[in-house]
C-alpha cells in the first residue's frame, strides 16, 4: 500500500543507488553501480559501460531532442519513427504523402536530405569542469554579475572545445549548478532519411494509443550520417560519403524474454525530481493546468483552421502532433501527482531533509542560508514563469519570432563573437539559417494569424506590468491586416537576407513584423537582465542546497542521480509487465494484437502487405520462443523521459534488442517522483523491426548492412 | 481472429439461442432456453424464470429508466447509486450536500421523498397482443391512417388494462411491429430515499473510471416503496406504509467466484441489432458523430456557466452527468463500430439474408416488396432524423419546452380522453405536473439562456425548409432579453396553473415563452402528421421484413431475441475476465484497488471511515475465499444496456449477489452488434455492499431487514 511508506523511507529509497530501476546515471557513476549491474544480470564488464571511446557508448547518437544509435559501420542510424517525423513531413507533398506510404531508399543515392537543422551528434567527451566554471565566482557578486561570470566561463570552455573542427560542445549544470560537465560531440550536418515504415506501422494506434498499454506500434526508422570524403563534417553535398563510426551495435540473435536485463544510454531532456516542494506546488496547481488549457485551445484552433486545407494540414501536422503529445502527458502528470500525493510527499521529504540540516550546528551554519535564499528566489521565479507562460505565446507568430531573432542577431553582431549571448555566436549561425528556412514548410499565413490572435487574446489578460506597452502600441498602429498583407518575411530569401543586415536597417524598415520586433526589443532586453540576475541568485542558492544533499548522500555511502538535462545518461532495468488490482499487463504484445486492433482506418490502418504476411503466419526466425509468435512491443523498468525517444535498448551482452519510444500515462509523474510500481518504458522489439523490414517492406539492403539478414 | 468469421457465420451466430451470452430474452422465451440454462449451471427450475407471479421475476422493479429489485418484505428496493442520483440531488442544498456526504435514514420516518416523478413499477403481466393490435390494420390504409389505427388499438388496450386501479400499462412493438406485447405494472407513486453511500463510494472514480475496468465503484443505493394503509397506491402521504411485495430476493450467503453462472432480469432501454445496414451507416457516419459534437458543446457551456455558482452547479449536475455519460458512450460506439467493422458486416449479413429471400419464389413474393419499401422509408426517416437532431435542441430552453407542453395539453383537452395523443391523456397528467414542478430544482435562467442560444445557433444553420418561420419571426419580435425578463413561467405555481387553462388563454397571453409556444404549434402539428404517415409505412415494411427473419429462424429451429424496448427481459452468462493481446482483466477487483486509487480528491475520495476499516483489514464474513480479501466489482458476460442499470444479479440458486451498473467502453458497440469477445457487464459485488453497510455506514437496520445481518 503506497500510503504506508513514510516520508523518510520514501526519501531514502529515492536516493539509494541499490534501488537501481530509478536513476539516469552519468557515465562516470556507472563504476559505483557495478555490483548492482552484475546482480541485475549484466553479462559484460561493467567498467566498459562508462567508456565513451568504446562500444556501446561510442555507438550512441544524439539527434538533438531524440536519441539514436549506429547499427552499421556505414553510419546507419536507428531511431524512432516519431523522431524522423519532421523529415518525412519535410519530404512530403499533398501528392506524395510519405507520412502515409512510408519511404525506403533502394540505394544510397536515393536517400533523402532530412529536414533542415537535422543533426547527428556523436558523443566524444563528458568531463567534470566544475572548478573552471567557478573561477571568479564569489559570494560578493550580484546575481546578474554571477550569472554573467558563469556565462563567460561557460563560453570560454565551449570556445576552447570547439576550436577542434566539427565539434559541438556544451557545458550543462547538474544538481542546480553544484556540478558542471563539458560535453563534446562530433556534429554531423548531412543526415539523410533512409527508411521509415508507413504511418500505419510507425504510428499504428496514433493518438488513441499514445502513452497506453497494450501497444502495437512499430515506432522505428533509419537515418544515415554523411560526411565529406576526407571524413570531415559538412552540410549536404552530393559527394558526401557515409560516416564510419568508432563502433556500432550488433543486432542480438536471440531476442528478449520476461525478466531479462536491459539497459540503454541516451539523452533524457529534463526531469524535476530534485525540485523543492514550493516548485512542485506551483507547477501542479498553476503552471501545468494552465498549459493544458492553452495547448487545447491552440490545437483546436489549428485543427479547425486546417480541416479543409490539405496543404496547410501537412504544414501543421508536426505542431499538432507535438501539442497533442504534451497535452496528454500533462493530463497524466496532473492525475499522477494526485495519485502519488506528490505535493504532500515532496513537503514531507523536504521537511525531513531540512530537519537534518537543522539538527547539526555545522550543517546549519553551512547550508541554513541556502534554504531560505532558495525559497525566496523560487517564489520570485514562479511569478516570472507564470507571466512568461503567456508572453511566450507570442512566438506562435512565426514571422514575428523570426524578426525578433534576426534583429537580436544584428544587435549581438556588433560585439566580438566571444562576448555575444549564447545562441548568437558564429557557432549558432548555421542552425539559425536552417531554422529560418524551415519556416517555409511550416508556415501558412491564415493559420499563423489565427494562432497569433489567440495568443494576443491571452496576452491582453495580463496585468499591465507584465505587458509591453511599446509592443501593444506598435501593433495597434500597424493593425493585424497590414501585418500579414505587407510583410515580406513570408519569402524565405527575404527572411534570410535580414540575418546579415545591420540593426539600423531594421530600425528604418517598413516591414510590419520587423517594426514590431524593433518595438519589442527594449522590453525584451530589460526582462532578460532581470532574469539573469534572478538566475544568478538561483544558481547560488540551489547549488548550495544541492551540495547539502550530496554531502548527506556521500556520508551515507549513497549516490544521487542528477536530474536529466539533455546530456548522456545510462539507465538499466528489466523486462516486466505490471499488475494493478483487477488488471494485469503482459510484458510483451504480439502480432495478434495488431490484427485485432486493425480497423482499416487511421490510426489503426496497418498496410495490406503486413496484414497478409501476419495472417499467413510468416514470422520465420523472428518468433519469440516463449510466446510462440512475433513480439511487437515490450515493457521494461528502465528510467527514461522525453529525449530518450529512439534510445537503442541493449541486452545483458550489450546487443541491440529494440528501441525505447514511450512511457505510460500513469507513469509520466516519474519526471517529478519515481514510482517503481507504475513506471514502465515501452519499447519496439528488434524482432518486429527485422520482420517488418524483411517481410513487409523488403529492406534487405539494410538488413544485410546491419549483418541481420 | 475476428476477420476470419465470414458474413454468413456471423449472422448465424447472432441468431443462435445456444450462443446465449447474447440475448435480452422475453420471459416467454426462457422455456426454449431451459437446456442451455441447465448446461450453463442454473440450479433452480428454469420454468420458474418465465413466471411473472413468482420469484425471482415478481421481485423485479422498474424505476422507469433504471431497473431494481425488492430485497425485503417491506418494500426495500436496491438499485444503483447513479439511479437515485436525481433524488439525492433533489434533497441536497449547497449547505446540506447529500451528494458528497451520502444519506442514511435511521428510521422509516426519516426516509426522504424521492425526486418528483419517481415511480416504482412492479411487473404483473406481459402478454402477446399482436392480433388485437392488428385489428382493422389493412394494406389499403395510408401510412397516416395505419399509424392512427395502431395508435387507437394501442390506446384501447391500455385503457382497458388501466381500468384496474393503480396500474400502468403499455403496449410496445417487438421486431419492428411484427409482435406487440401488453405490459401491466403496478405503479407505486410514493418512493422514498432510504440510503445512499457517499459519492466517494457510490461514484468512486467518477467520469475518469466511467465505462472502464478495473473498476472500484460502490454503485448501490436503496429506495423504499410506500402505499396507503389499505395497500392501494397513492402519492406521498405521511400515513403511507411500506409496500409488501409478492416476493423479495434473498441475499446469497456465499458470494460469486470466477466461472459462476449469473442471470438477471431488468428493463433494457433500447438496442439496434435488428436495424438495416443503411440505418447503421446513417447513425455511425452522421447522427452519432454530430450528437457527440453537440453534447460536447452543451456540457462545455454548462460547465463554464456554473463554474463559480454553486447553486447553479447543483441544479445542472444531473444534466452534466447525463451528457458526459452519453458522450463517453458515443465515443465507445464510434470506435467500436470501426473496430468491429460494423457497417461492412451489417451489409454482408443483410446481403446474405436478402439473397435467402430471393433464392425462393414464394419468399420473394411474400417479402420482396417489404425489402424495397423498408429501404425507401428508412432513407426518408434518416433525413428527418438529421433535421430533428437540430430542432430537438430547442427543448433545452426548459420554459419553452414547458410552454409547448402546456399548450398542447390545452389543445388535446378539447378532445375526449380516449382520442387524445399519448402523453396527453388523464393518465399522463400527474407525471406532467411532477415534471413541470421539477424544473424549479433544475432551472437557472442565466444558464438556460446560454444553452438556448447555443441551440439557436445550430438551428439557424438548418436549411429554411427544416426551420419554422413563424417561430423565428416571433422570437425576433420578442428578443432574448424580454424572453427571460418578462416570462412568469419561472415561478412553479404560475407554470403549473397553465396546465389547466384553455387554448384561447395561451393565444391571448403576453408571456413571451407562451407566445413562442403558440407560434410554433402549427409547425409542430404539421410535422407530427408527416411523421405519423412515415411511421405507418415504416411499421408496415419493417414488420414484414422482420417476419421473414422470424420465419427463417423458426424453420432452422432457432430463436431471435427482439431488440430492447424498455420492457422486461431476461439475460444470463457467467463471471469471467477478459484477455486482449498484452493485457488481461481479472474477473474481480478488490478493496486493495480502492486504497490504491484513493487520492483524497474527487473522484477518488473514499470516505475516511472506509479507508480506516479497509486499512485495518476488517472484512469479516465478506471476504471472498478465492481472493482472500473483500471483492468490490466483478465482470460477467450478461447482455445488458442502458435501462438495465440497477438490475439485481442472481446466482445459480436465484439469490442476490450484486447489481449490474456499467459496461466497458469497447463493449458498448453491443447495442448494434454483440461481440462475445469484448462484451462485459460490470457489477458491484453484494459482499462489498454489505461490508459498506455494516462497517462503514452503520446501516444495521437495513441489513437486519434484509436478513443479512
Amino acid at each position: 500500500m503506497r500510503h504506508a511508506i513514510g516520508a523518510a523511507a520514501a526519501l531514502i529509497l529515492s536516493l539509494a543507488p541499490a534501488f537501481a530501476d530509478e536513476g539516469k546515471w552519468l557515465p562516470d557513476q556507472t563504476g559505483a553501480l557495478a555490483p548492482a549491474l552484475k546482480a541485475a544480470g549484466l553479462e559484460i564488464d561493467p567498467a566498459a559501460l562508462g567508456d565513451l571511446k568504446a562500444a556501446p557508448l561510442s555507438a550512441i547518437v544524439s539527434l538533438g531532442g531524440c536519441s539514436a544509435a549506429f547499427l552499421s559501420p556505414q553510419g546507419l542510424i536507428a531511431t524512432n519513427h516519431h523522431c524522423v517525423y519532421g523529415s518525412i513531413q519535410y519530404n512530403s507533398t499533398p501528392k506524395r504523402n510519405l507520412l502515409a506510404t512510408g519511404f525506403l531508399a533502394t540505394s544510397l543515392k536515393d536517400e533523402l536530405p532530412a529536414a533542415p537543422g537535422t543533426r547527428a551528434y556523436v558523443i566524444e567527451e563528458l568531463t567534470d569542469v566544475t572548478p573552471a566554471m567557478n573561477e571568479g565566482v564569489t559570494d560578493a557578486l550580484s546575481g546578474f554579475d554571477r550569472d554573467e561570470r558563469l556565462e563567460k566561463n561557460r563560453k570560454q570552455l565551449i570556445a576552447r572545445c570547439e576550436q577542434q573542427a566539427n565539434r559541438r560542445c556544451d557545458v550543462r549544470a547538474y544538481y542546480g549548478g553544484a556540478r558542471y560537465y563539458l560535453q563534446q560531440q562530433l556534429e554531423i550536418k548531412d543526415v539523410r532519411l533512409v527508411y521509415a515504415p508507413a504511418r500505419g506501422i510507425g504510428n499504428f494506434g496514433g493518438e488513441v494509443d499514445n502513452w497506453q498499454w497494450p501497444r502495437h506500434t512499430g515506432d522505428f526508422a533509419f537515418y544515415r550520417a554523411y560526411v565529406a570524403p576526407d571524413g570531415s563534417s559538412r552540410s549536404f553535398d552530393a559527394n558526401n560519403v557515409p560516416y564510419r563510426s568508432k563502433s556500432h551495435l550488433r543486432i542480438a540473435r536471440e531476442g528478449l524474454k520476461e525478466g531479462d536485463f536491459v539497459m540503454l544510454a541516451g539523452f533524457p531532456g529534463s526531469t524535476d525530481r530534485l525540485r523543492t516542494a514550493a516548485e512542485a506546488e506551483f507547477y501542479y496547481t498553476s503552471y501545468y493546468p494552465r498549459q493544458q488549457k492553452l495547448l487545447s485551445e491552440y490545437s483546436d484552433a489549428i485543427a479547425r483552421a486546417t480541416a479543409v486545407d490539405a496543404a496547410a494540414a501537412i504544414k501543421y501536422a508536426n505542431a499538432l502532433r507535438g501539442a497533442d503529445n504534451i497535452k496528454k502527458k500533462l493530463l497524466g502528470q496532473l492525475a499522477g501527482a494526485d495519485a502519488a500525493r506528490l505535493i504532500e510527499r515532496k513537503r514531507e521529504a523536504e521537511a525531513e531533509f531540512r530537519a537534518w540540516i537543522n539538527a547539526d550546528k555545522a550543517r546549519r551554519a553551512a547550508y541554513g542560508r541556502a534554504v531560505s535564499s532558495l525559497d525566496a528566489v523560487v517564489a520570485e521565479a514562479n511569478a516570472a514563469l507564470a507571466a512568461a507562460q503567456t508572453t511566450g505565446l507570442l512566438s506562435r507568430a512565426q514571422l514575428l519570432a523570426a524578426a525578433r531573432n534576426a534583429y537580436r542577431w544584428a544587435q549581438e553582431r556588433e560585439k566580438p563573437d566571444a562576448e555575444r549571448e549564447p545562441g548568437y555566436q558564429d557557432r549558432d549561425r548555421l542552425q539559425t539559417i536552417e531554422r529560418l528556412t524551415a519556416i517555409e514548410k511550416r508556415f501558412d499565413p491564415r493559420v499563423d494569424r489565427i494562432v497569433f490572435e489567440q495568443a494576443l487574446a491571452e496576452y491582453r489578460k495580463l496585468p499591465a506590468a507584465d505587458r509591453d506597452a511599446a509592443f501593444e502600441g506598435k501593433l495597434a498602429e500597424i493593425g493585424m491586416d497590414r501585418l500579414y498583407t505587407e510583410t515580406k518575411l513570408g519569402d524565405t530569401k527575404t527572411r534570410l537576407a535580414w540575418l546579415d543586415r545591420p540593426a539600423a536597417d531594421f530600425e528604418a524598415s517598413d516591414d510590419p513584423f520587423i517594426q514590431l520586433a524593433v518595438a519589442m526589443s527594449p522590453g525584451d532586453l530589460a526582462l532578460e537582465k532581470k532574469t539573469k540576475d534572478r538566475n544568478g541568485r538561483m544558481q547560488k542558492a540551489r547549488s548550495a542546497y544541492m551540495q547539502a544533499m550530496l554531502d548527506r548522500a556521500a556520508a551515507e555511502g549513497k549516490a544521487i542521480a542528477p536530474d536529466a538535462n539533455g546530456s548522456l545518461r545510462f539507465t538499466y532495468g528489466k523486462v516486466t509487465g505490471r499488475t494493478r488490482d483487477g488488471d494485469s499487463w503482459a510484458p510483451f504484445t504480439t502480432i495478434a494484437g495488431v490484427l485485432d486492433k486493425d480497423t482499416g482506418k487511421e490510426p489503426f490502418d496497418a498496410p495490406a502487405p503486413l496484414l497478409a504476411r501476419a495472417r499467413a503466419g510468416e514470422f520465420g526466425r523472428h518468433v519469440a520462443p516463449a510466446l510462440g509468435t512475433l513480439p511487437v512491443n515490450y515493457l521494461t523498468t528502465v528510467d527514461i523521459t522525453n529525449g530518450n525517444s529512439g534510445s537503442a535498448t541493449l541486452n545483458a551482452r550489450g546487443e541491440f534488442v529494440g528501441l525505447a519510444f514511450d512511457g505510460t500515462l500513469d507513469g509520466v509523474i516519474a519526471d517529478w517522483l519515481y514510482e517503481p510500481r507504475t513506471n514502465r518504458t515501452i519499447h519496439v522489439d528488434s524482432r518486429y523491426m527485422l520482420w517488418v523490414m524483411e517481410k513487409v517492406d523488403g529492406a534487405g539492403r539494410l538488413l544485410k548492412e546491419m549483418g541481420a539478414d
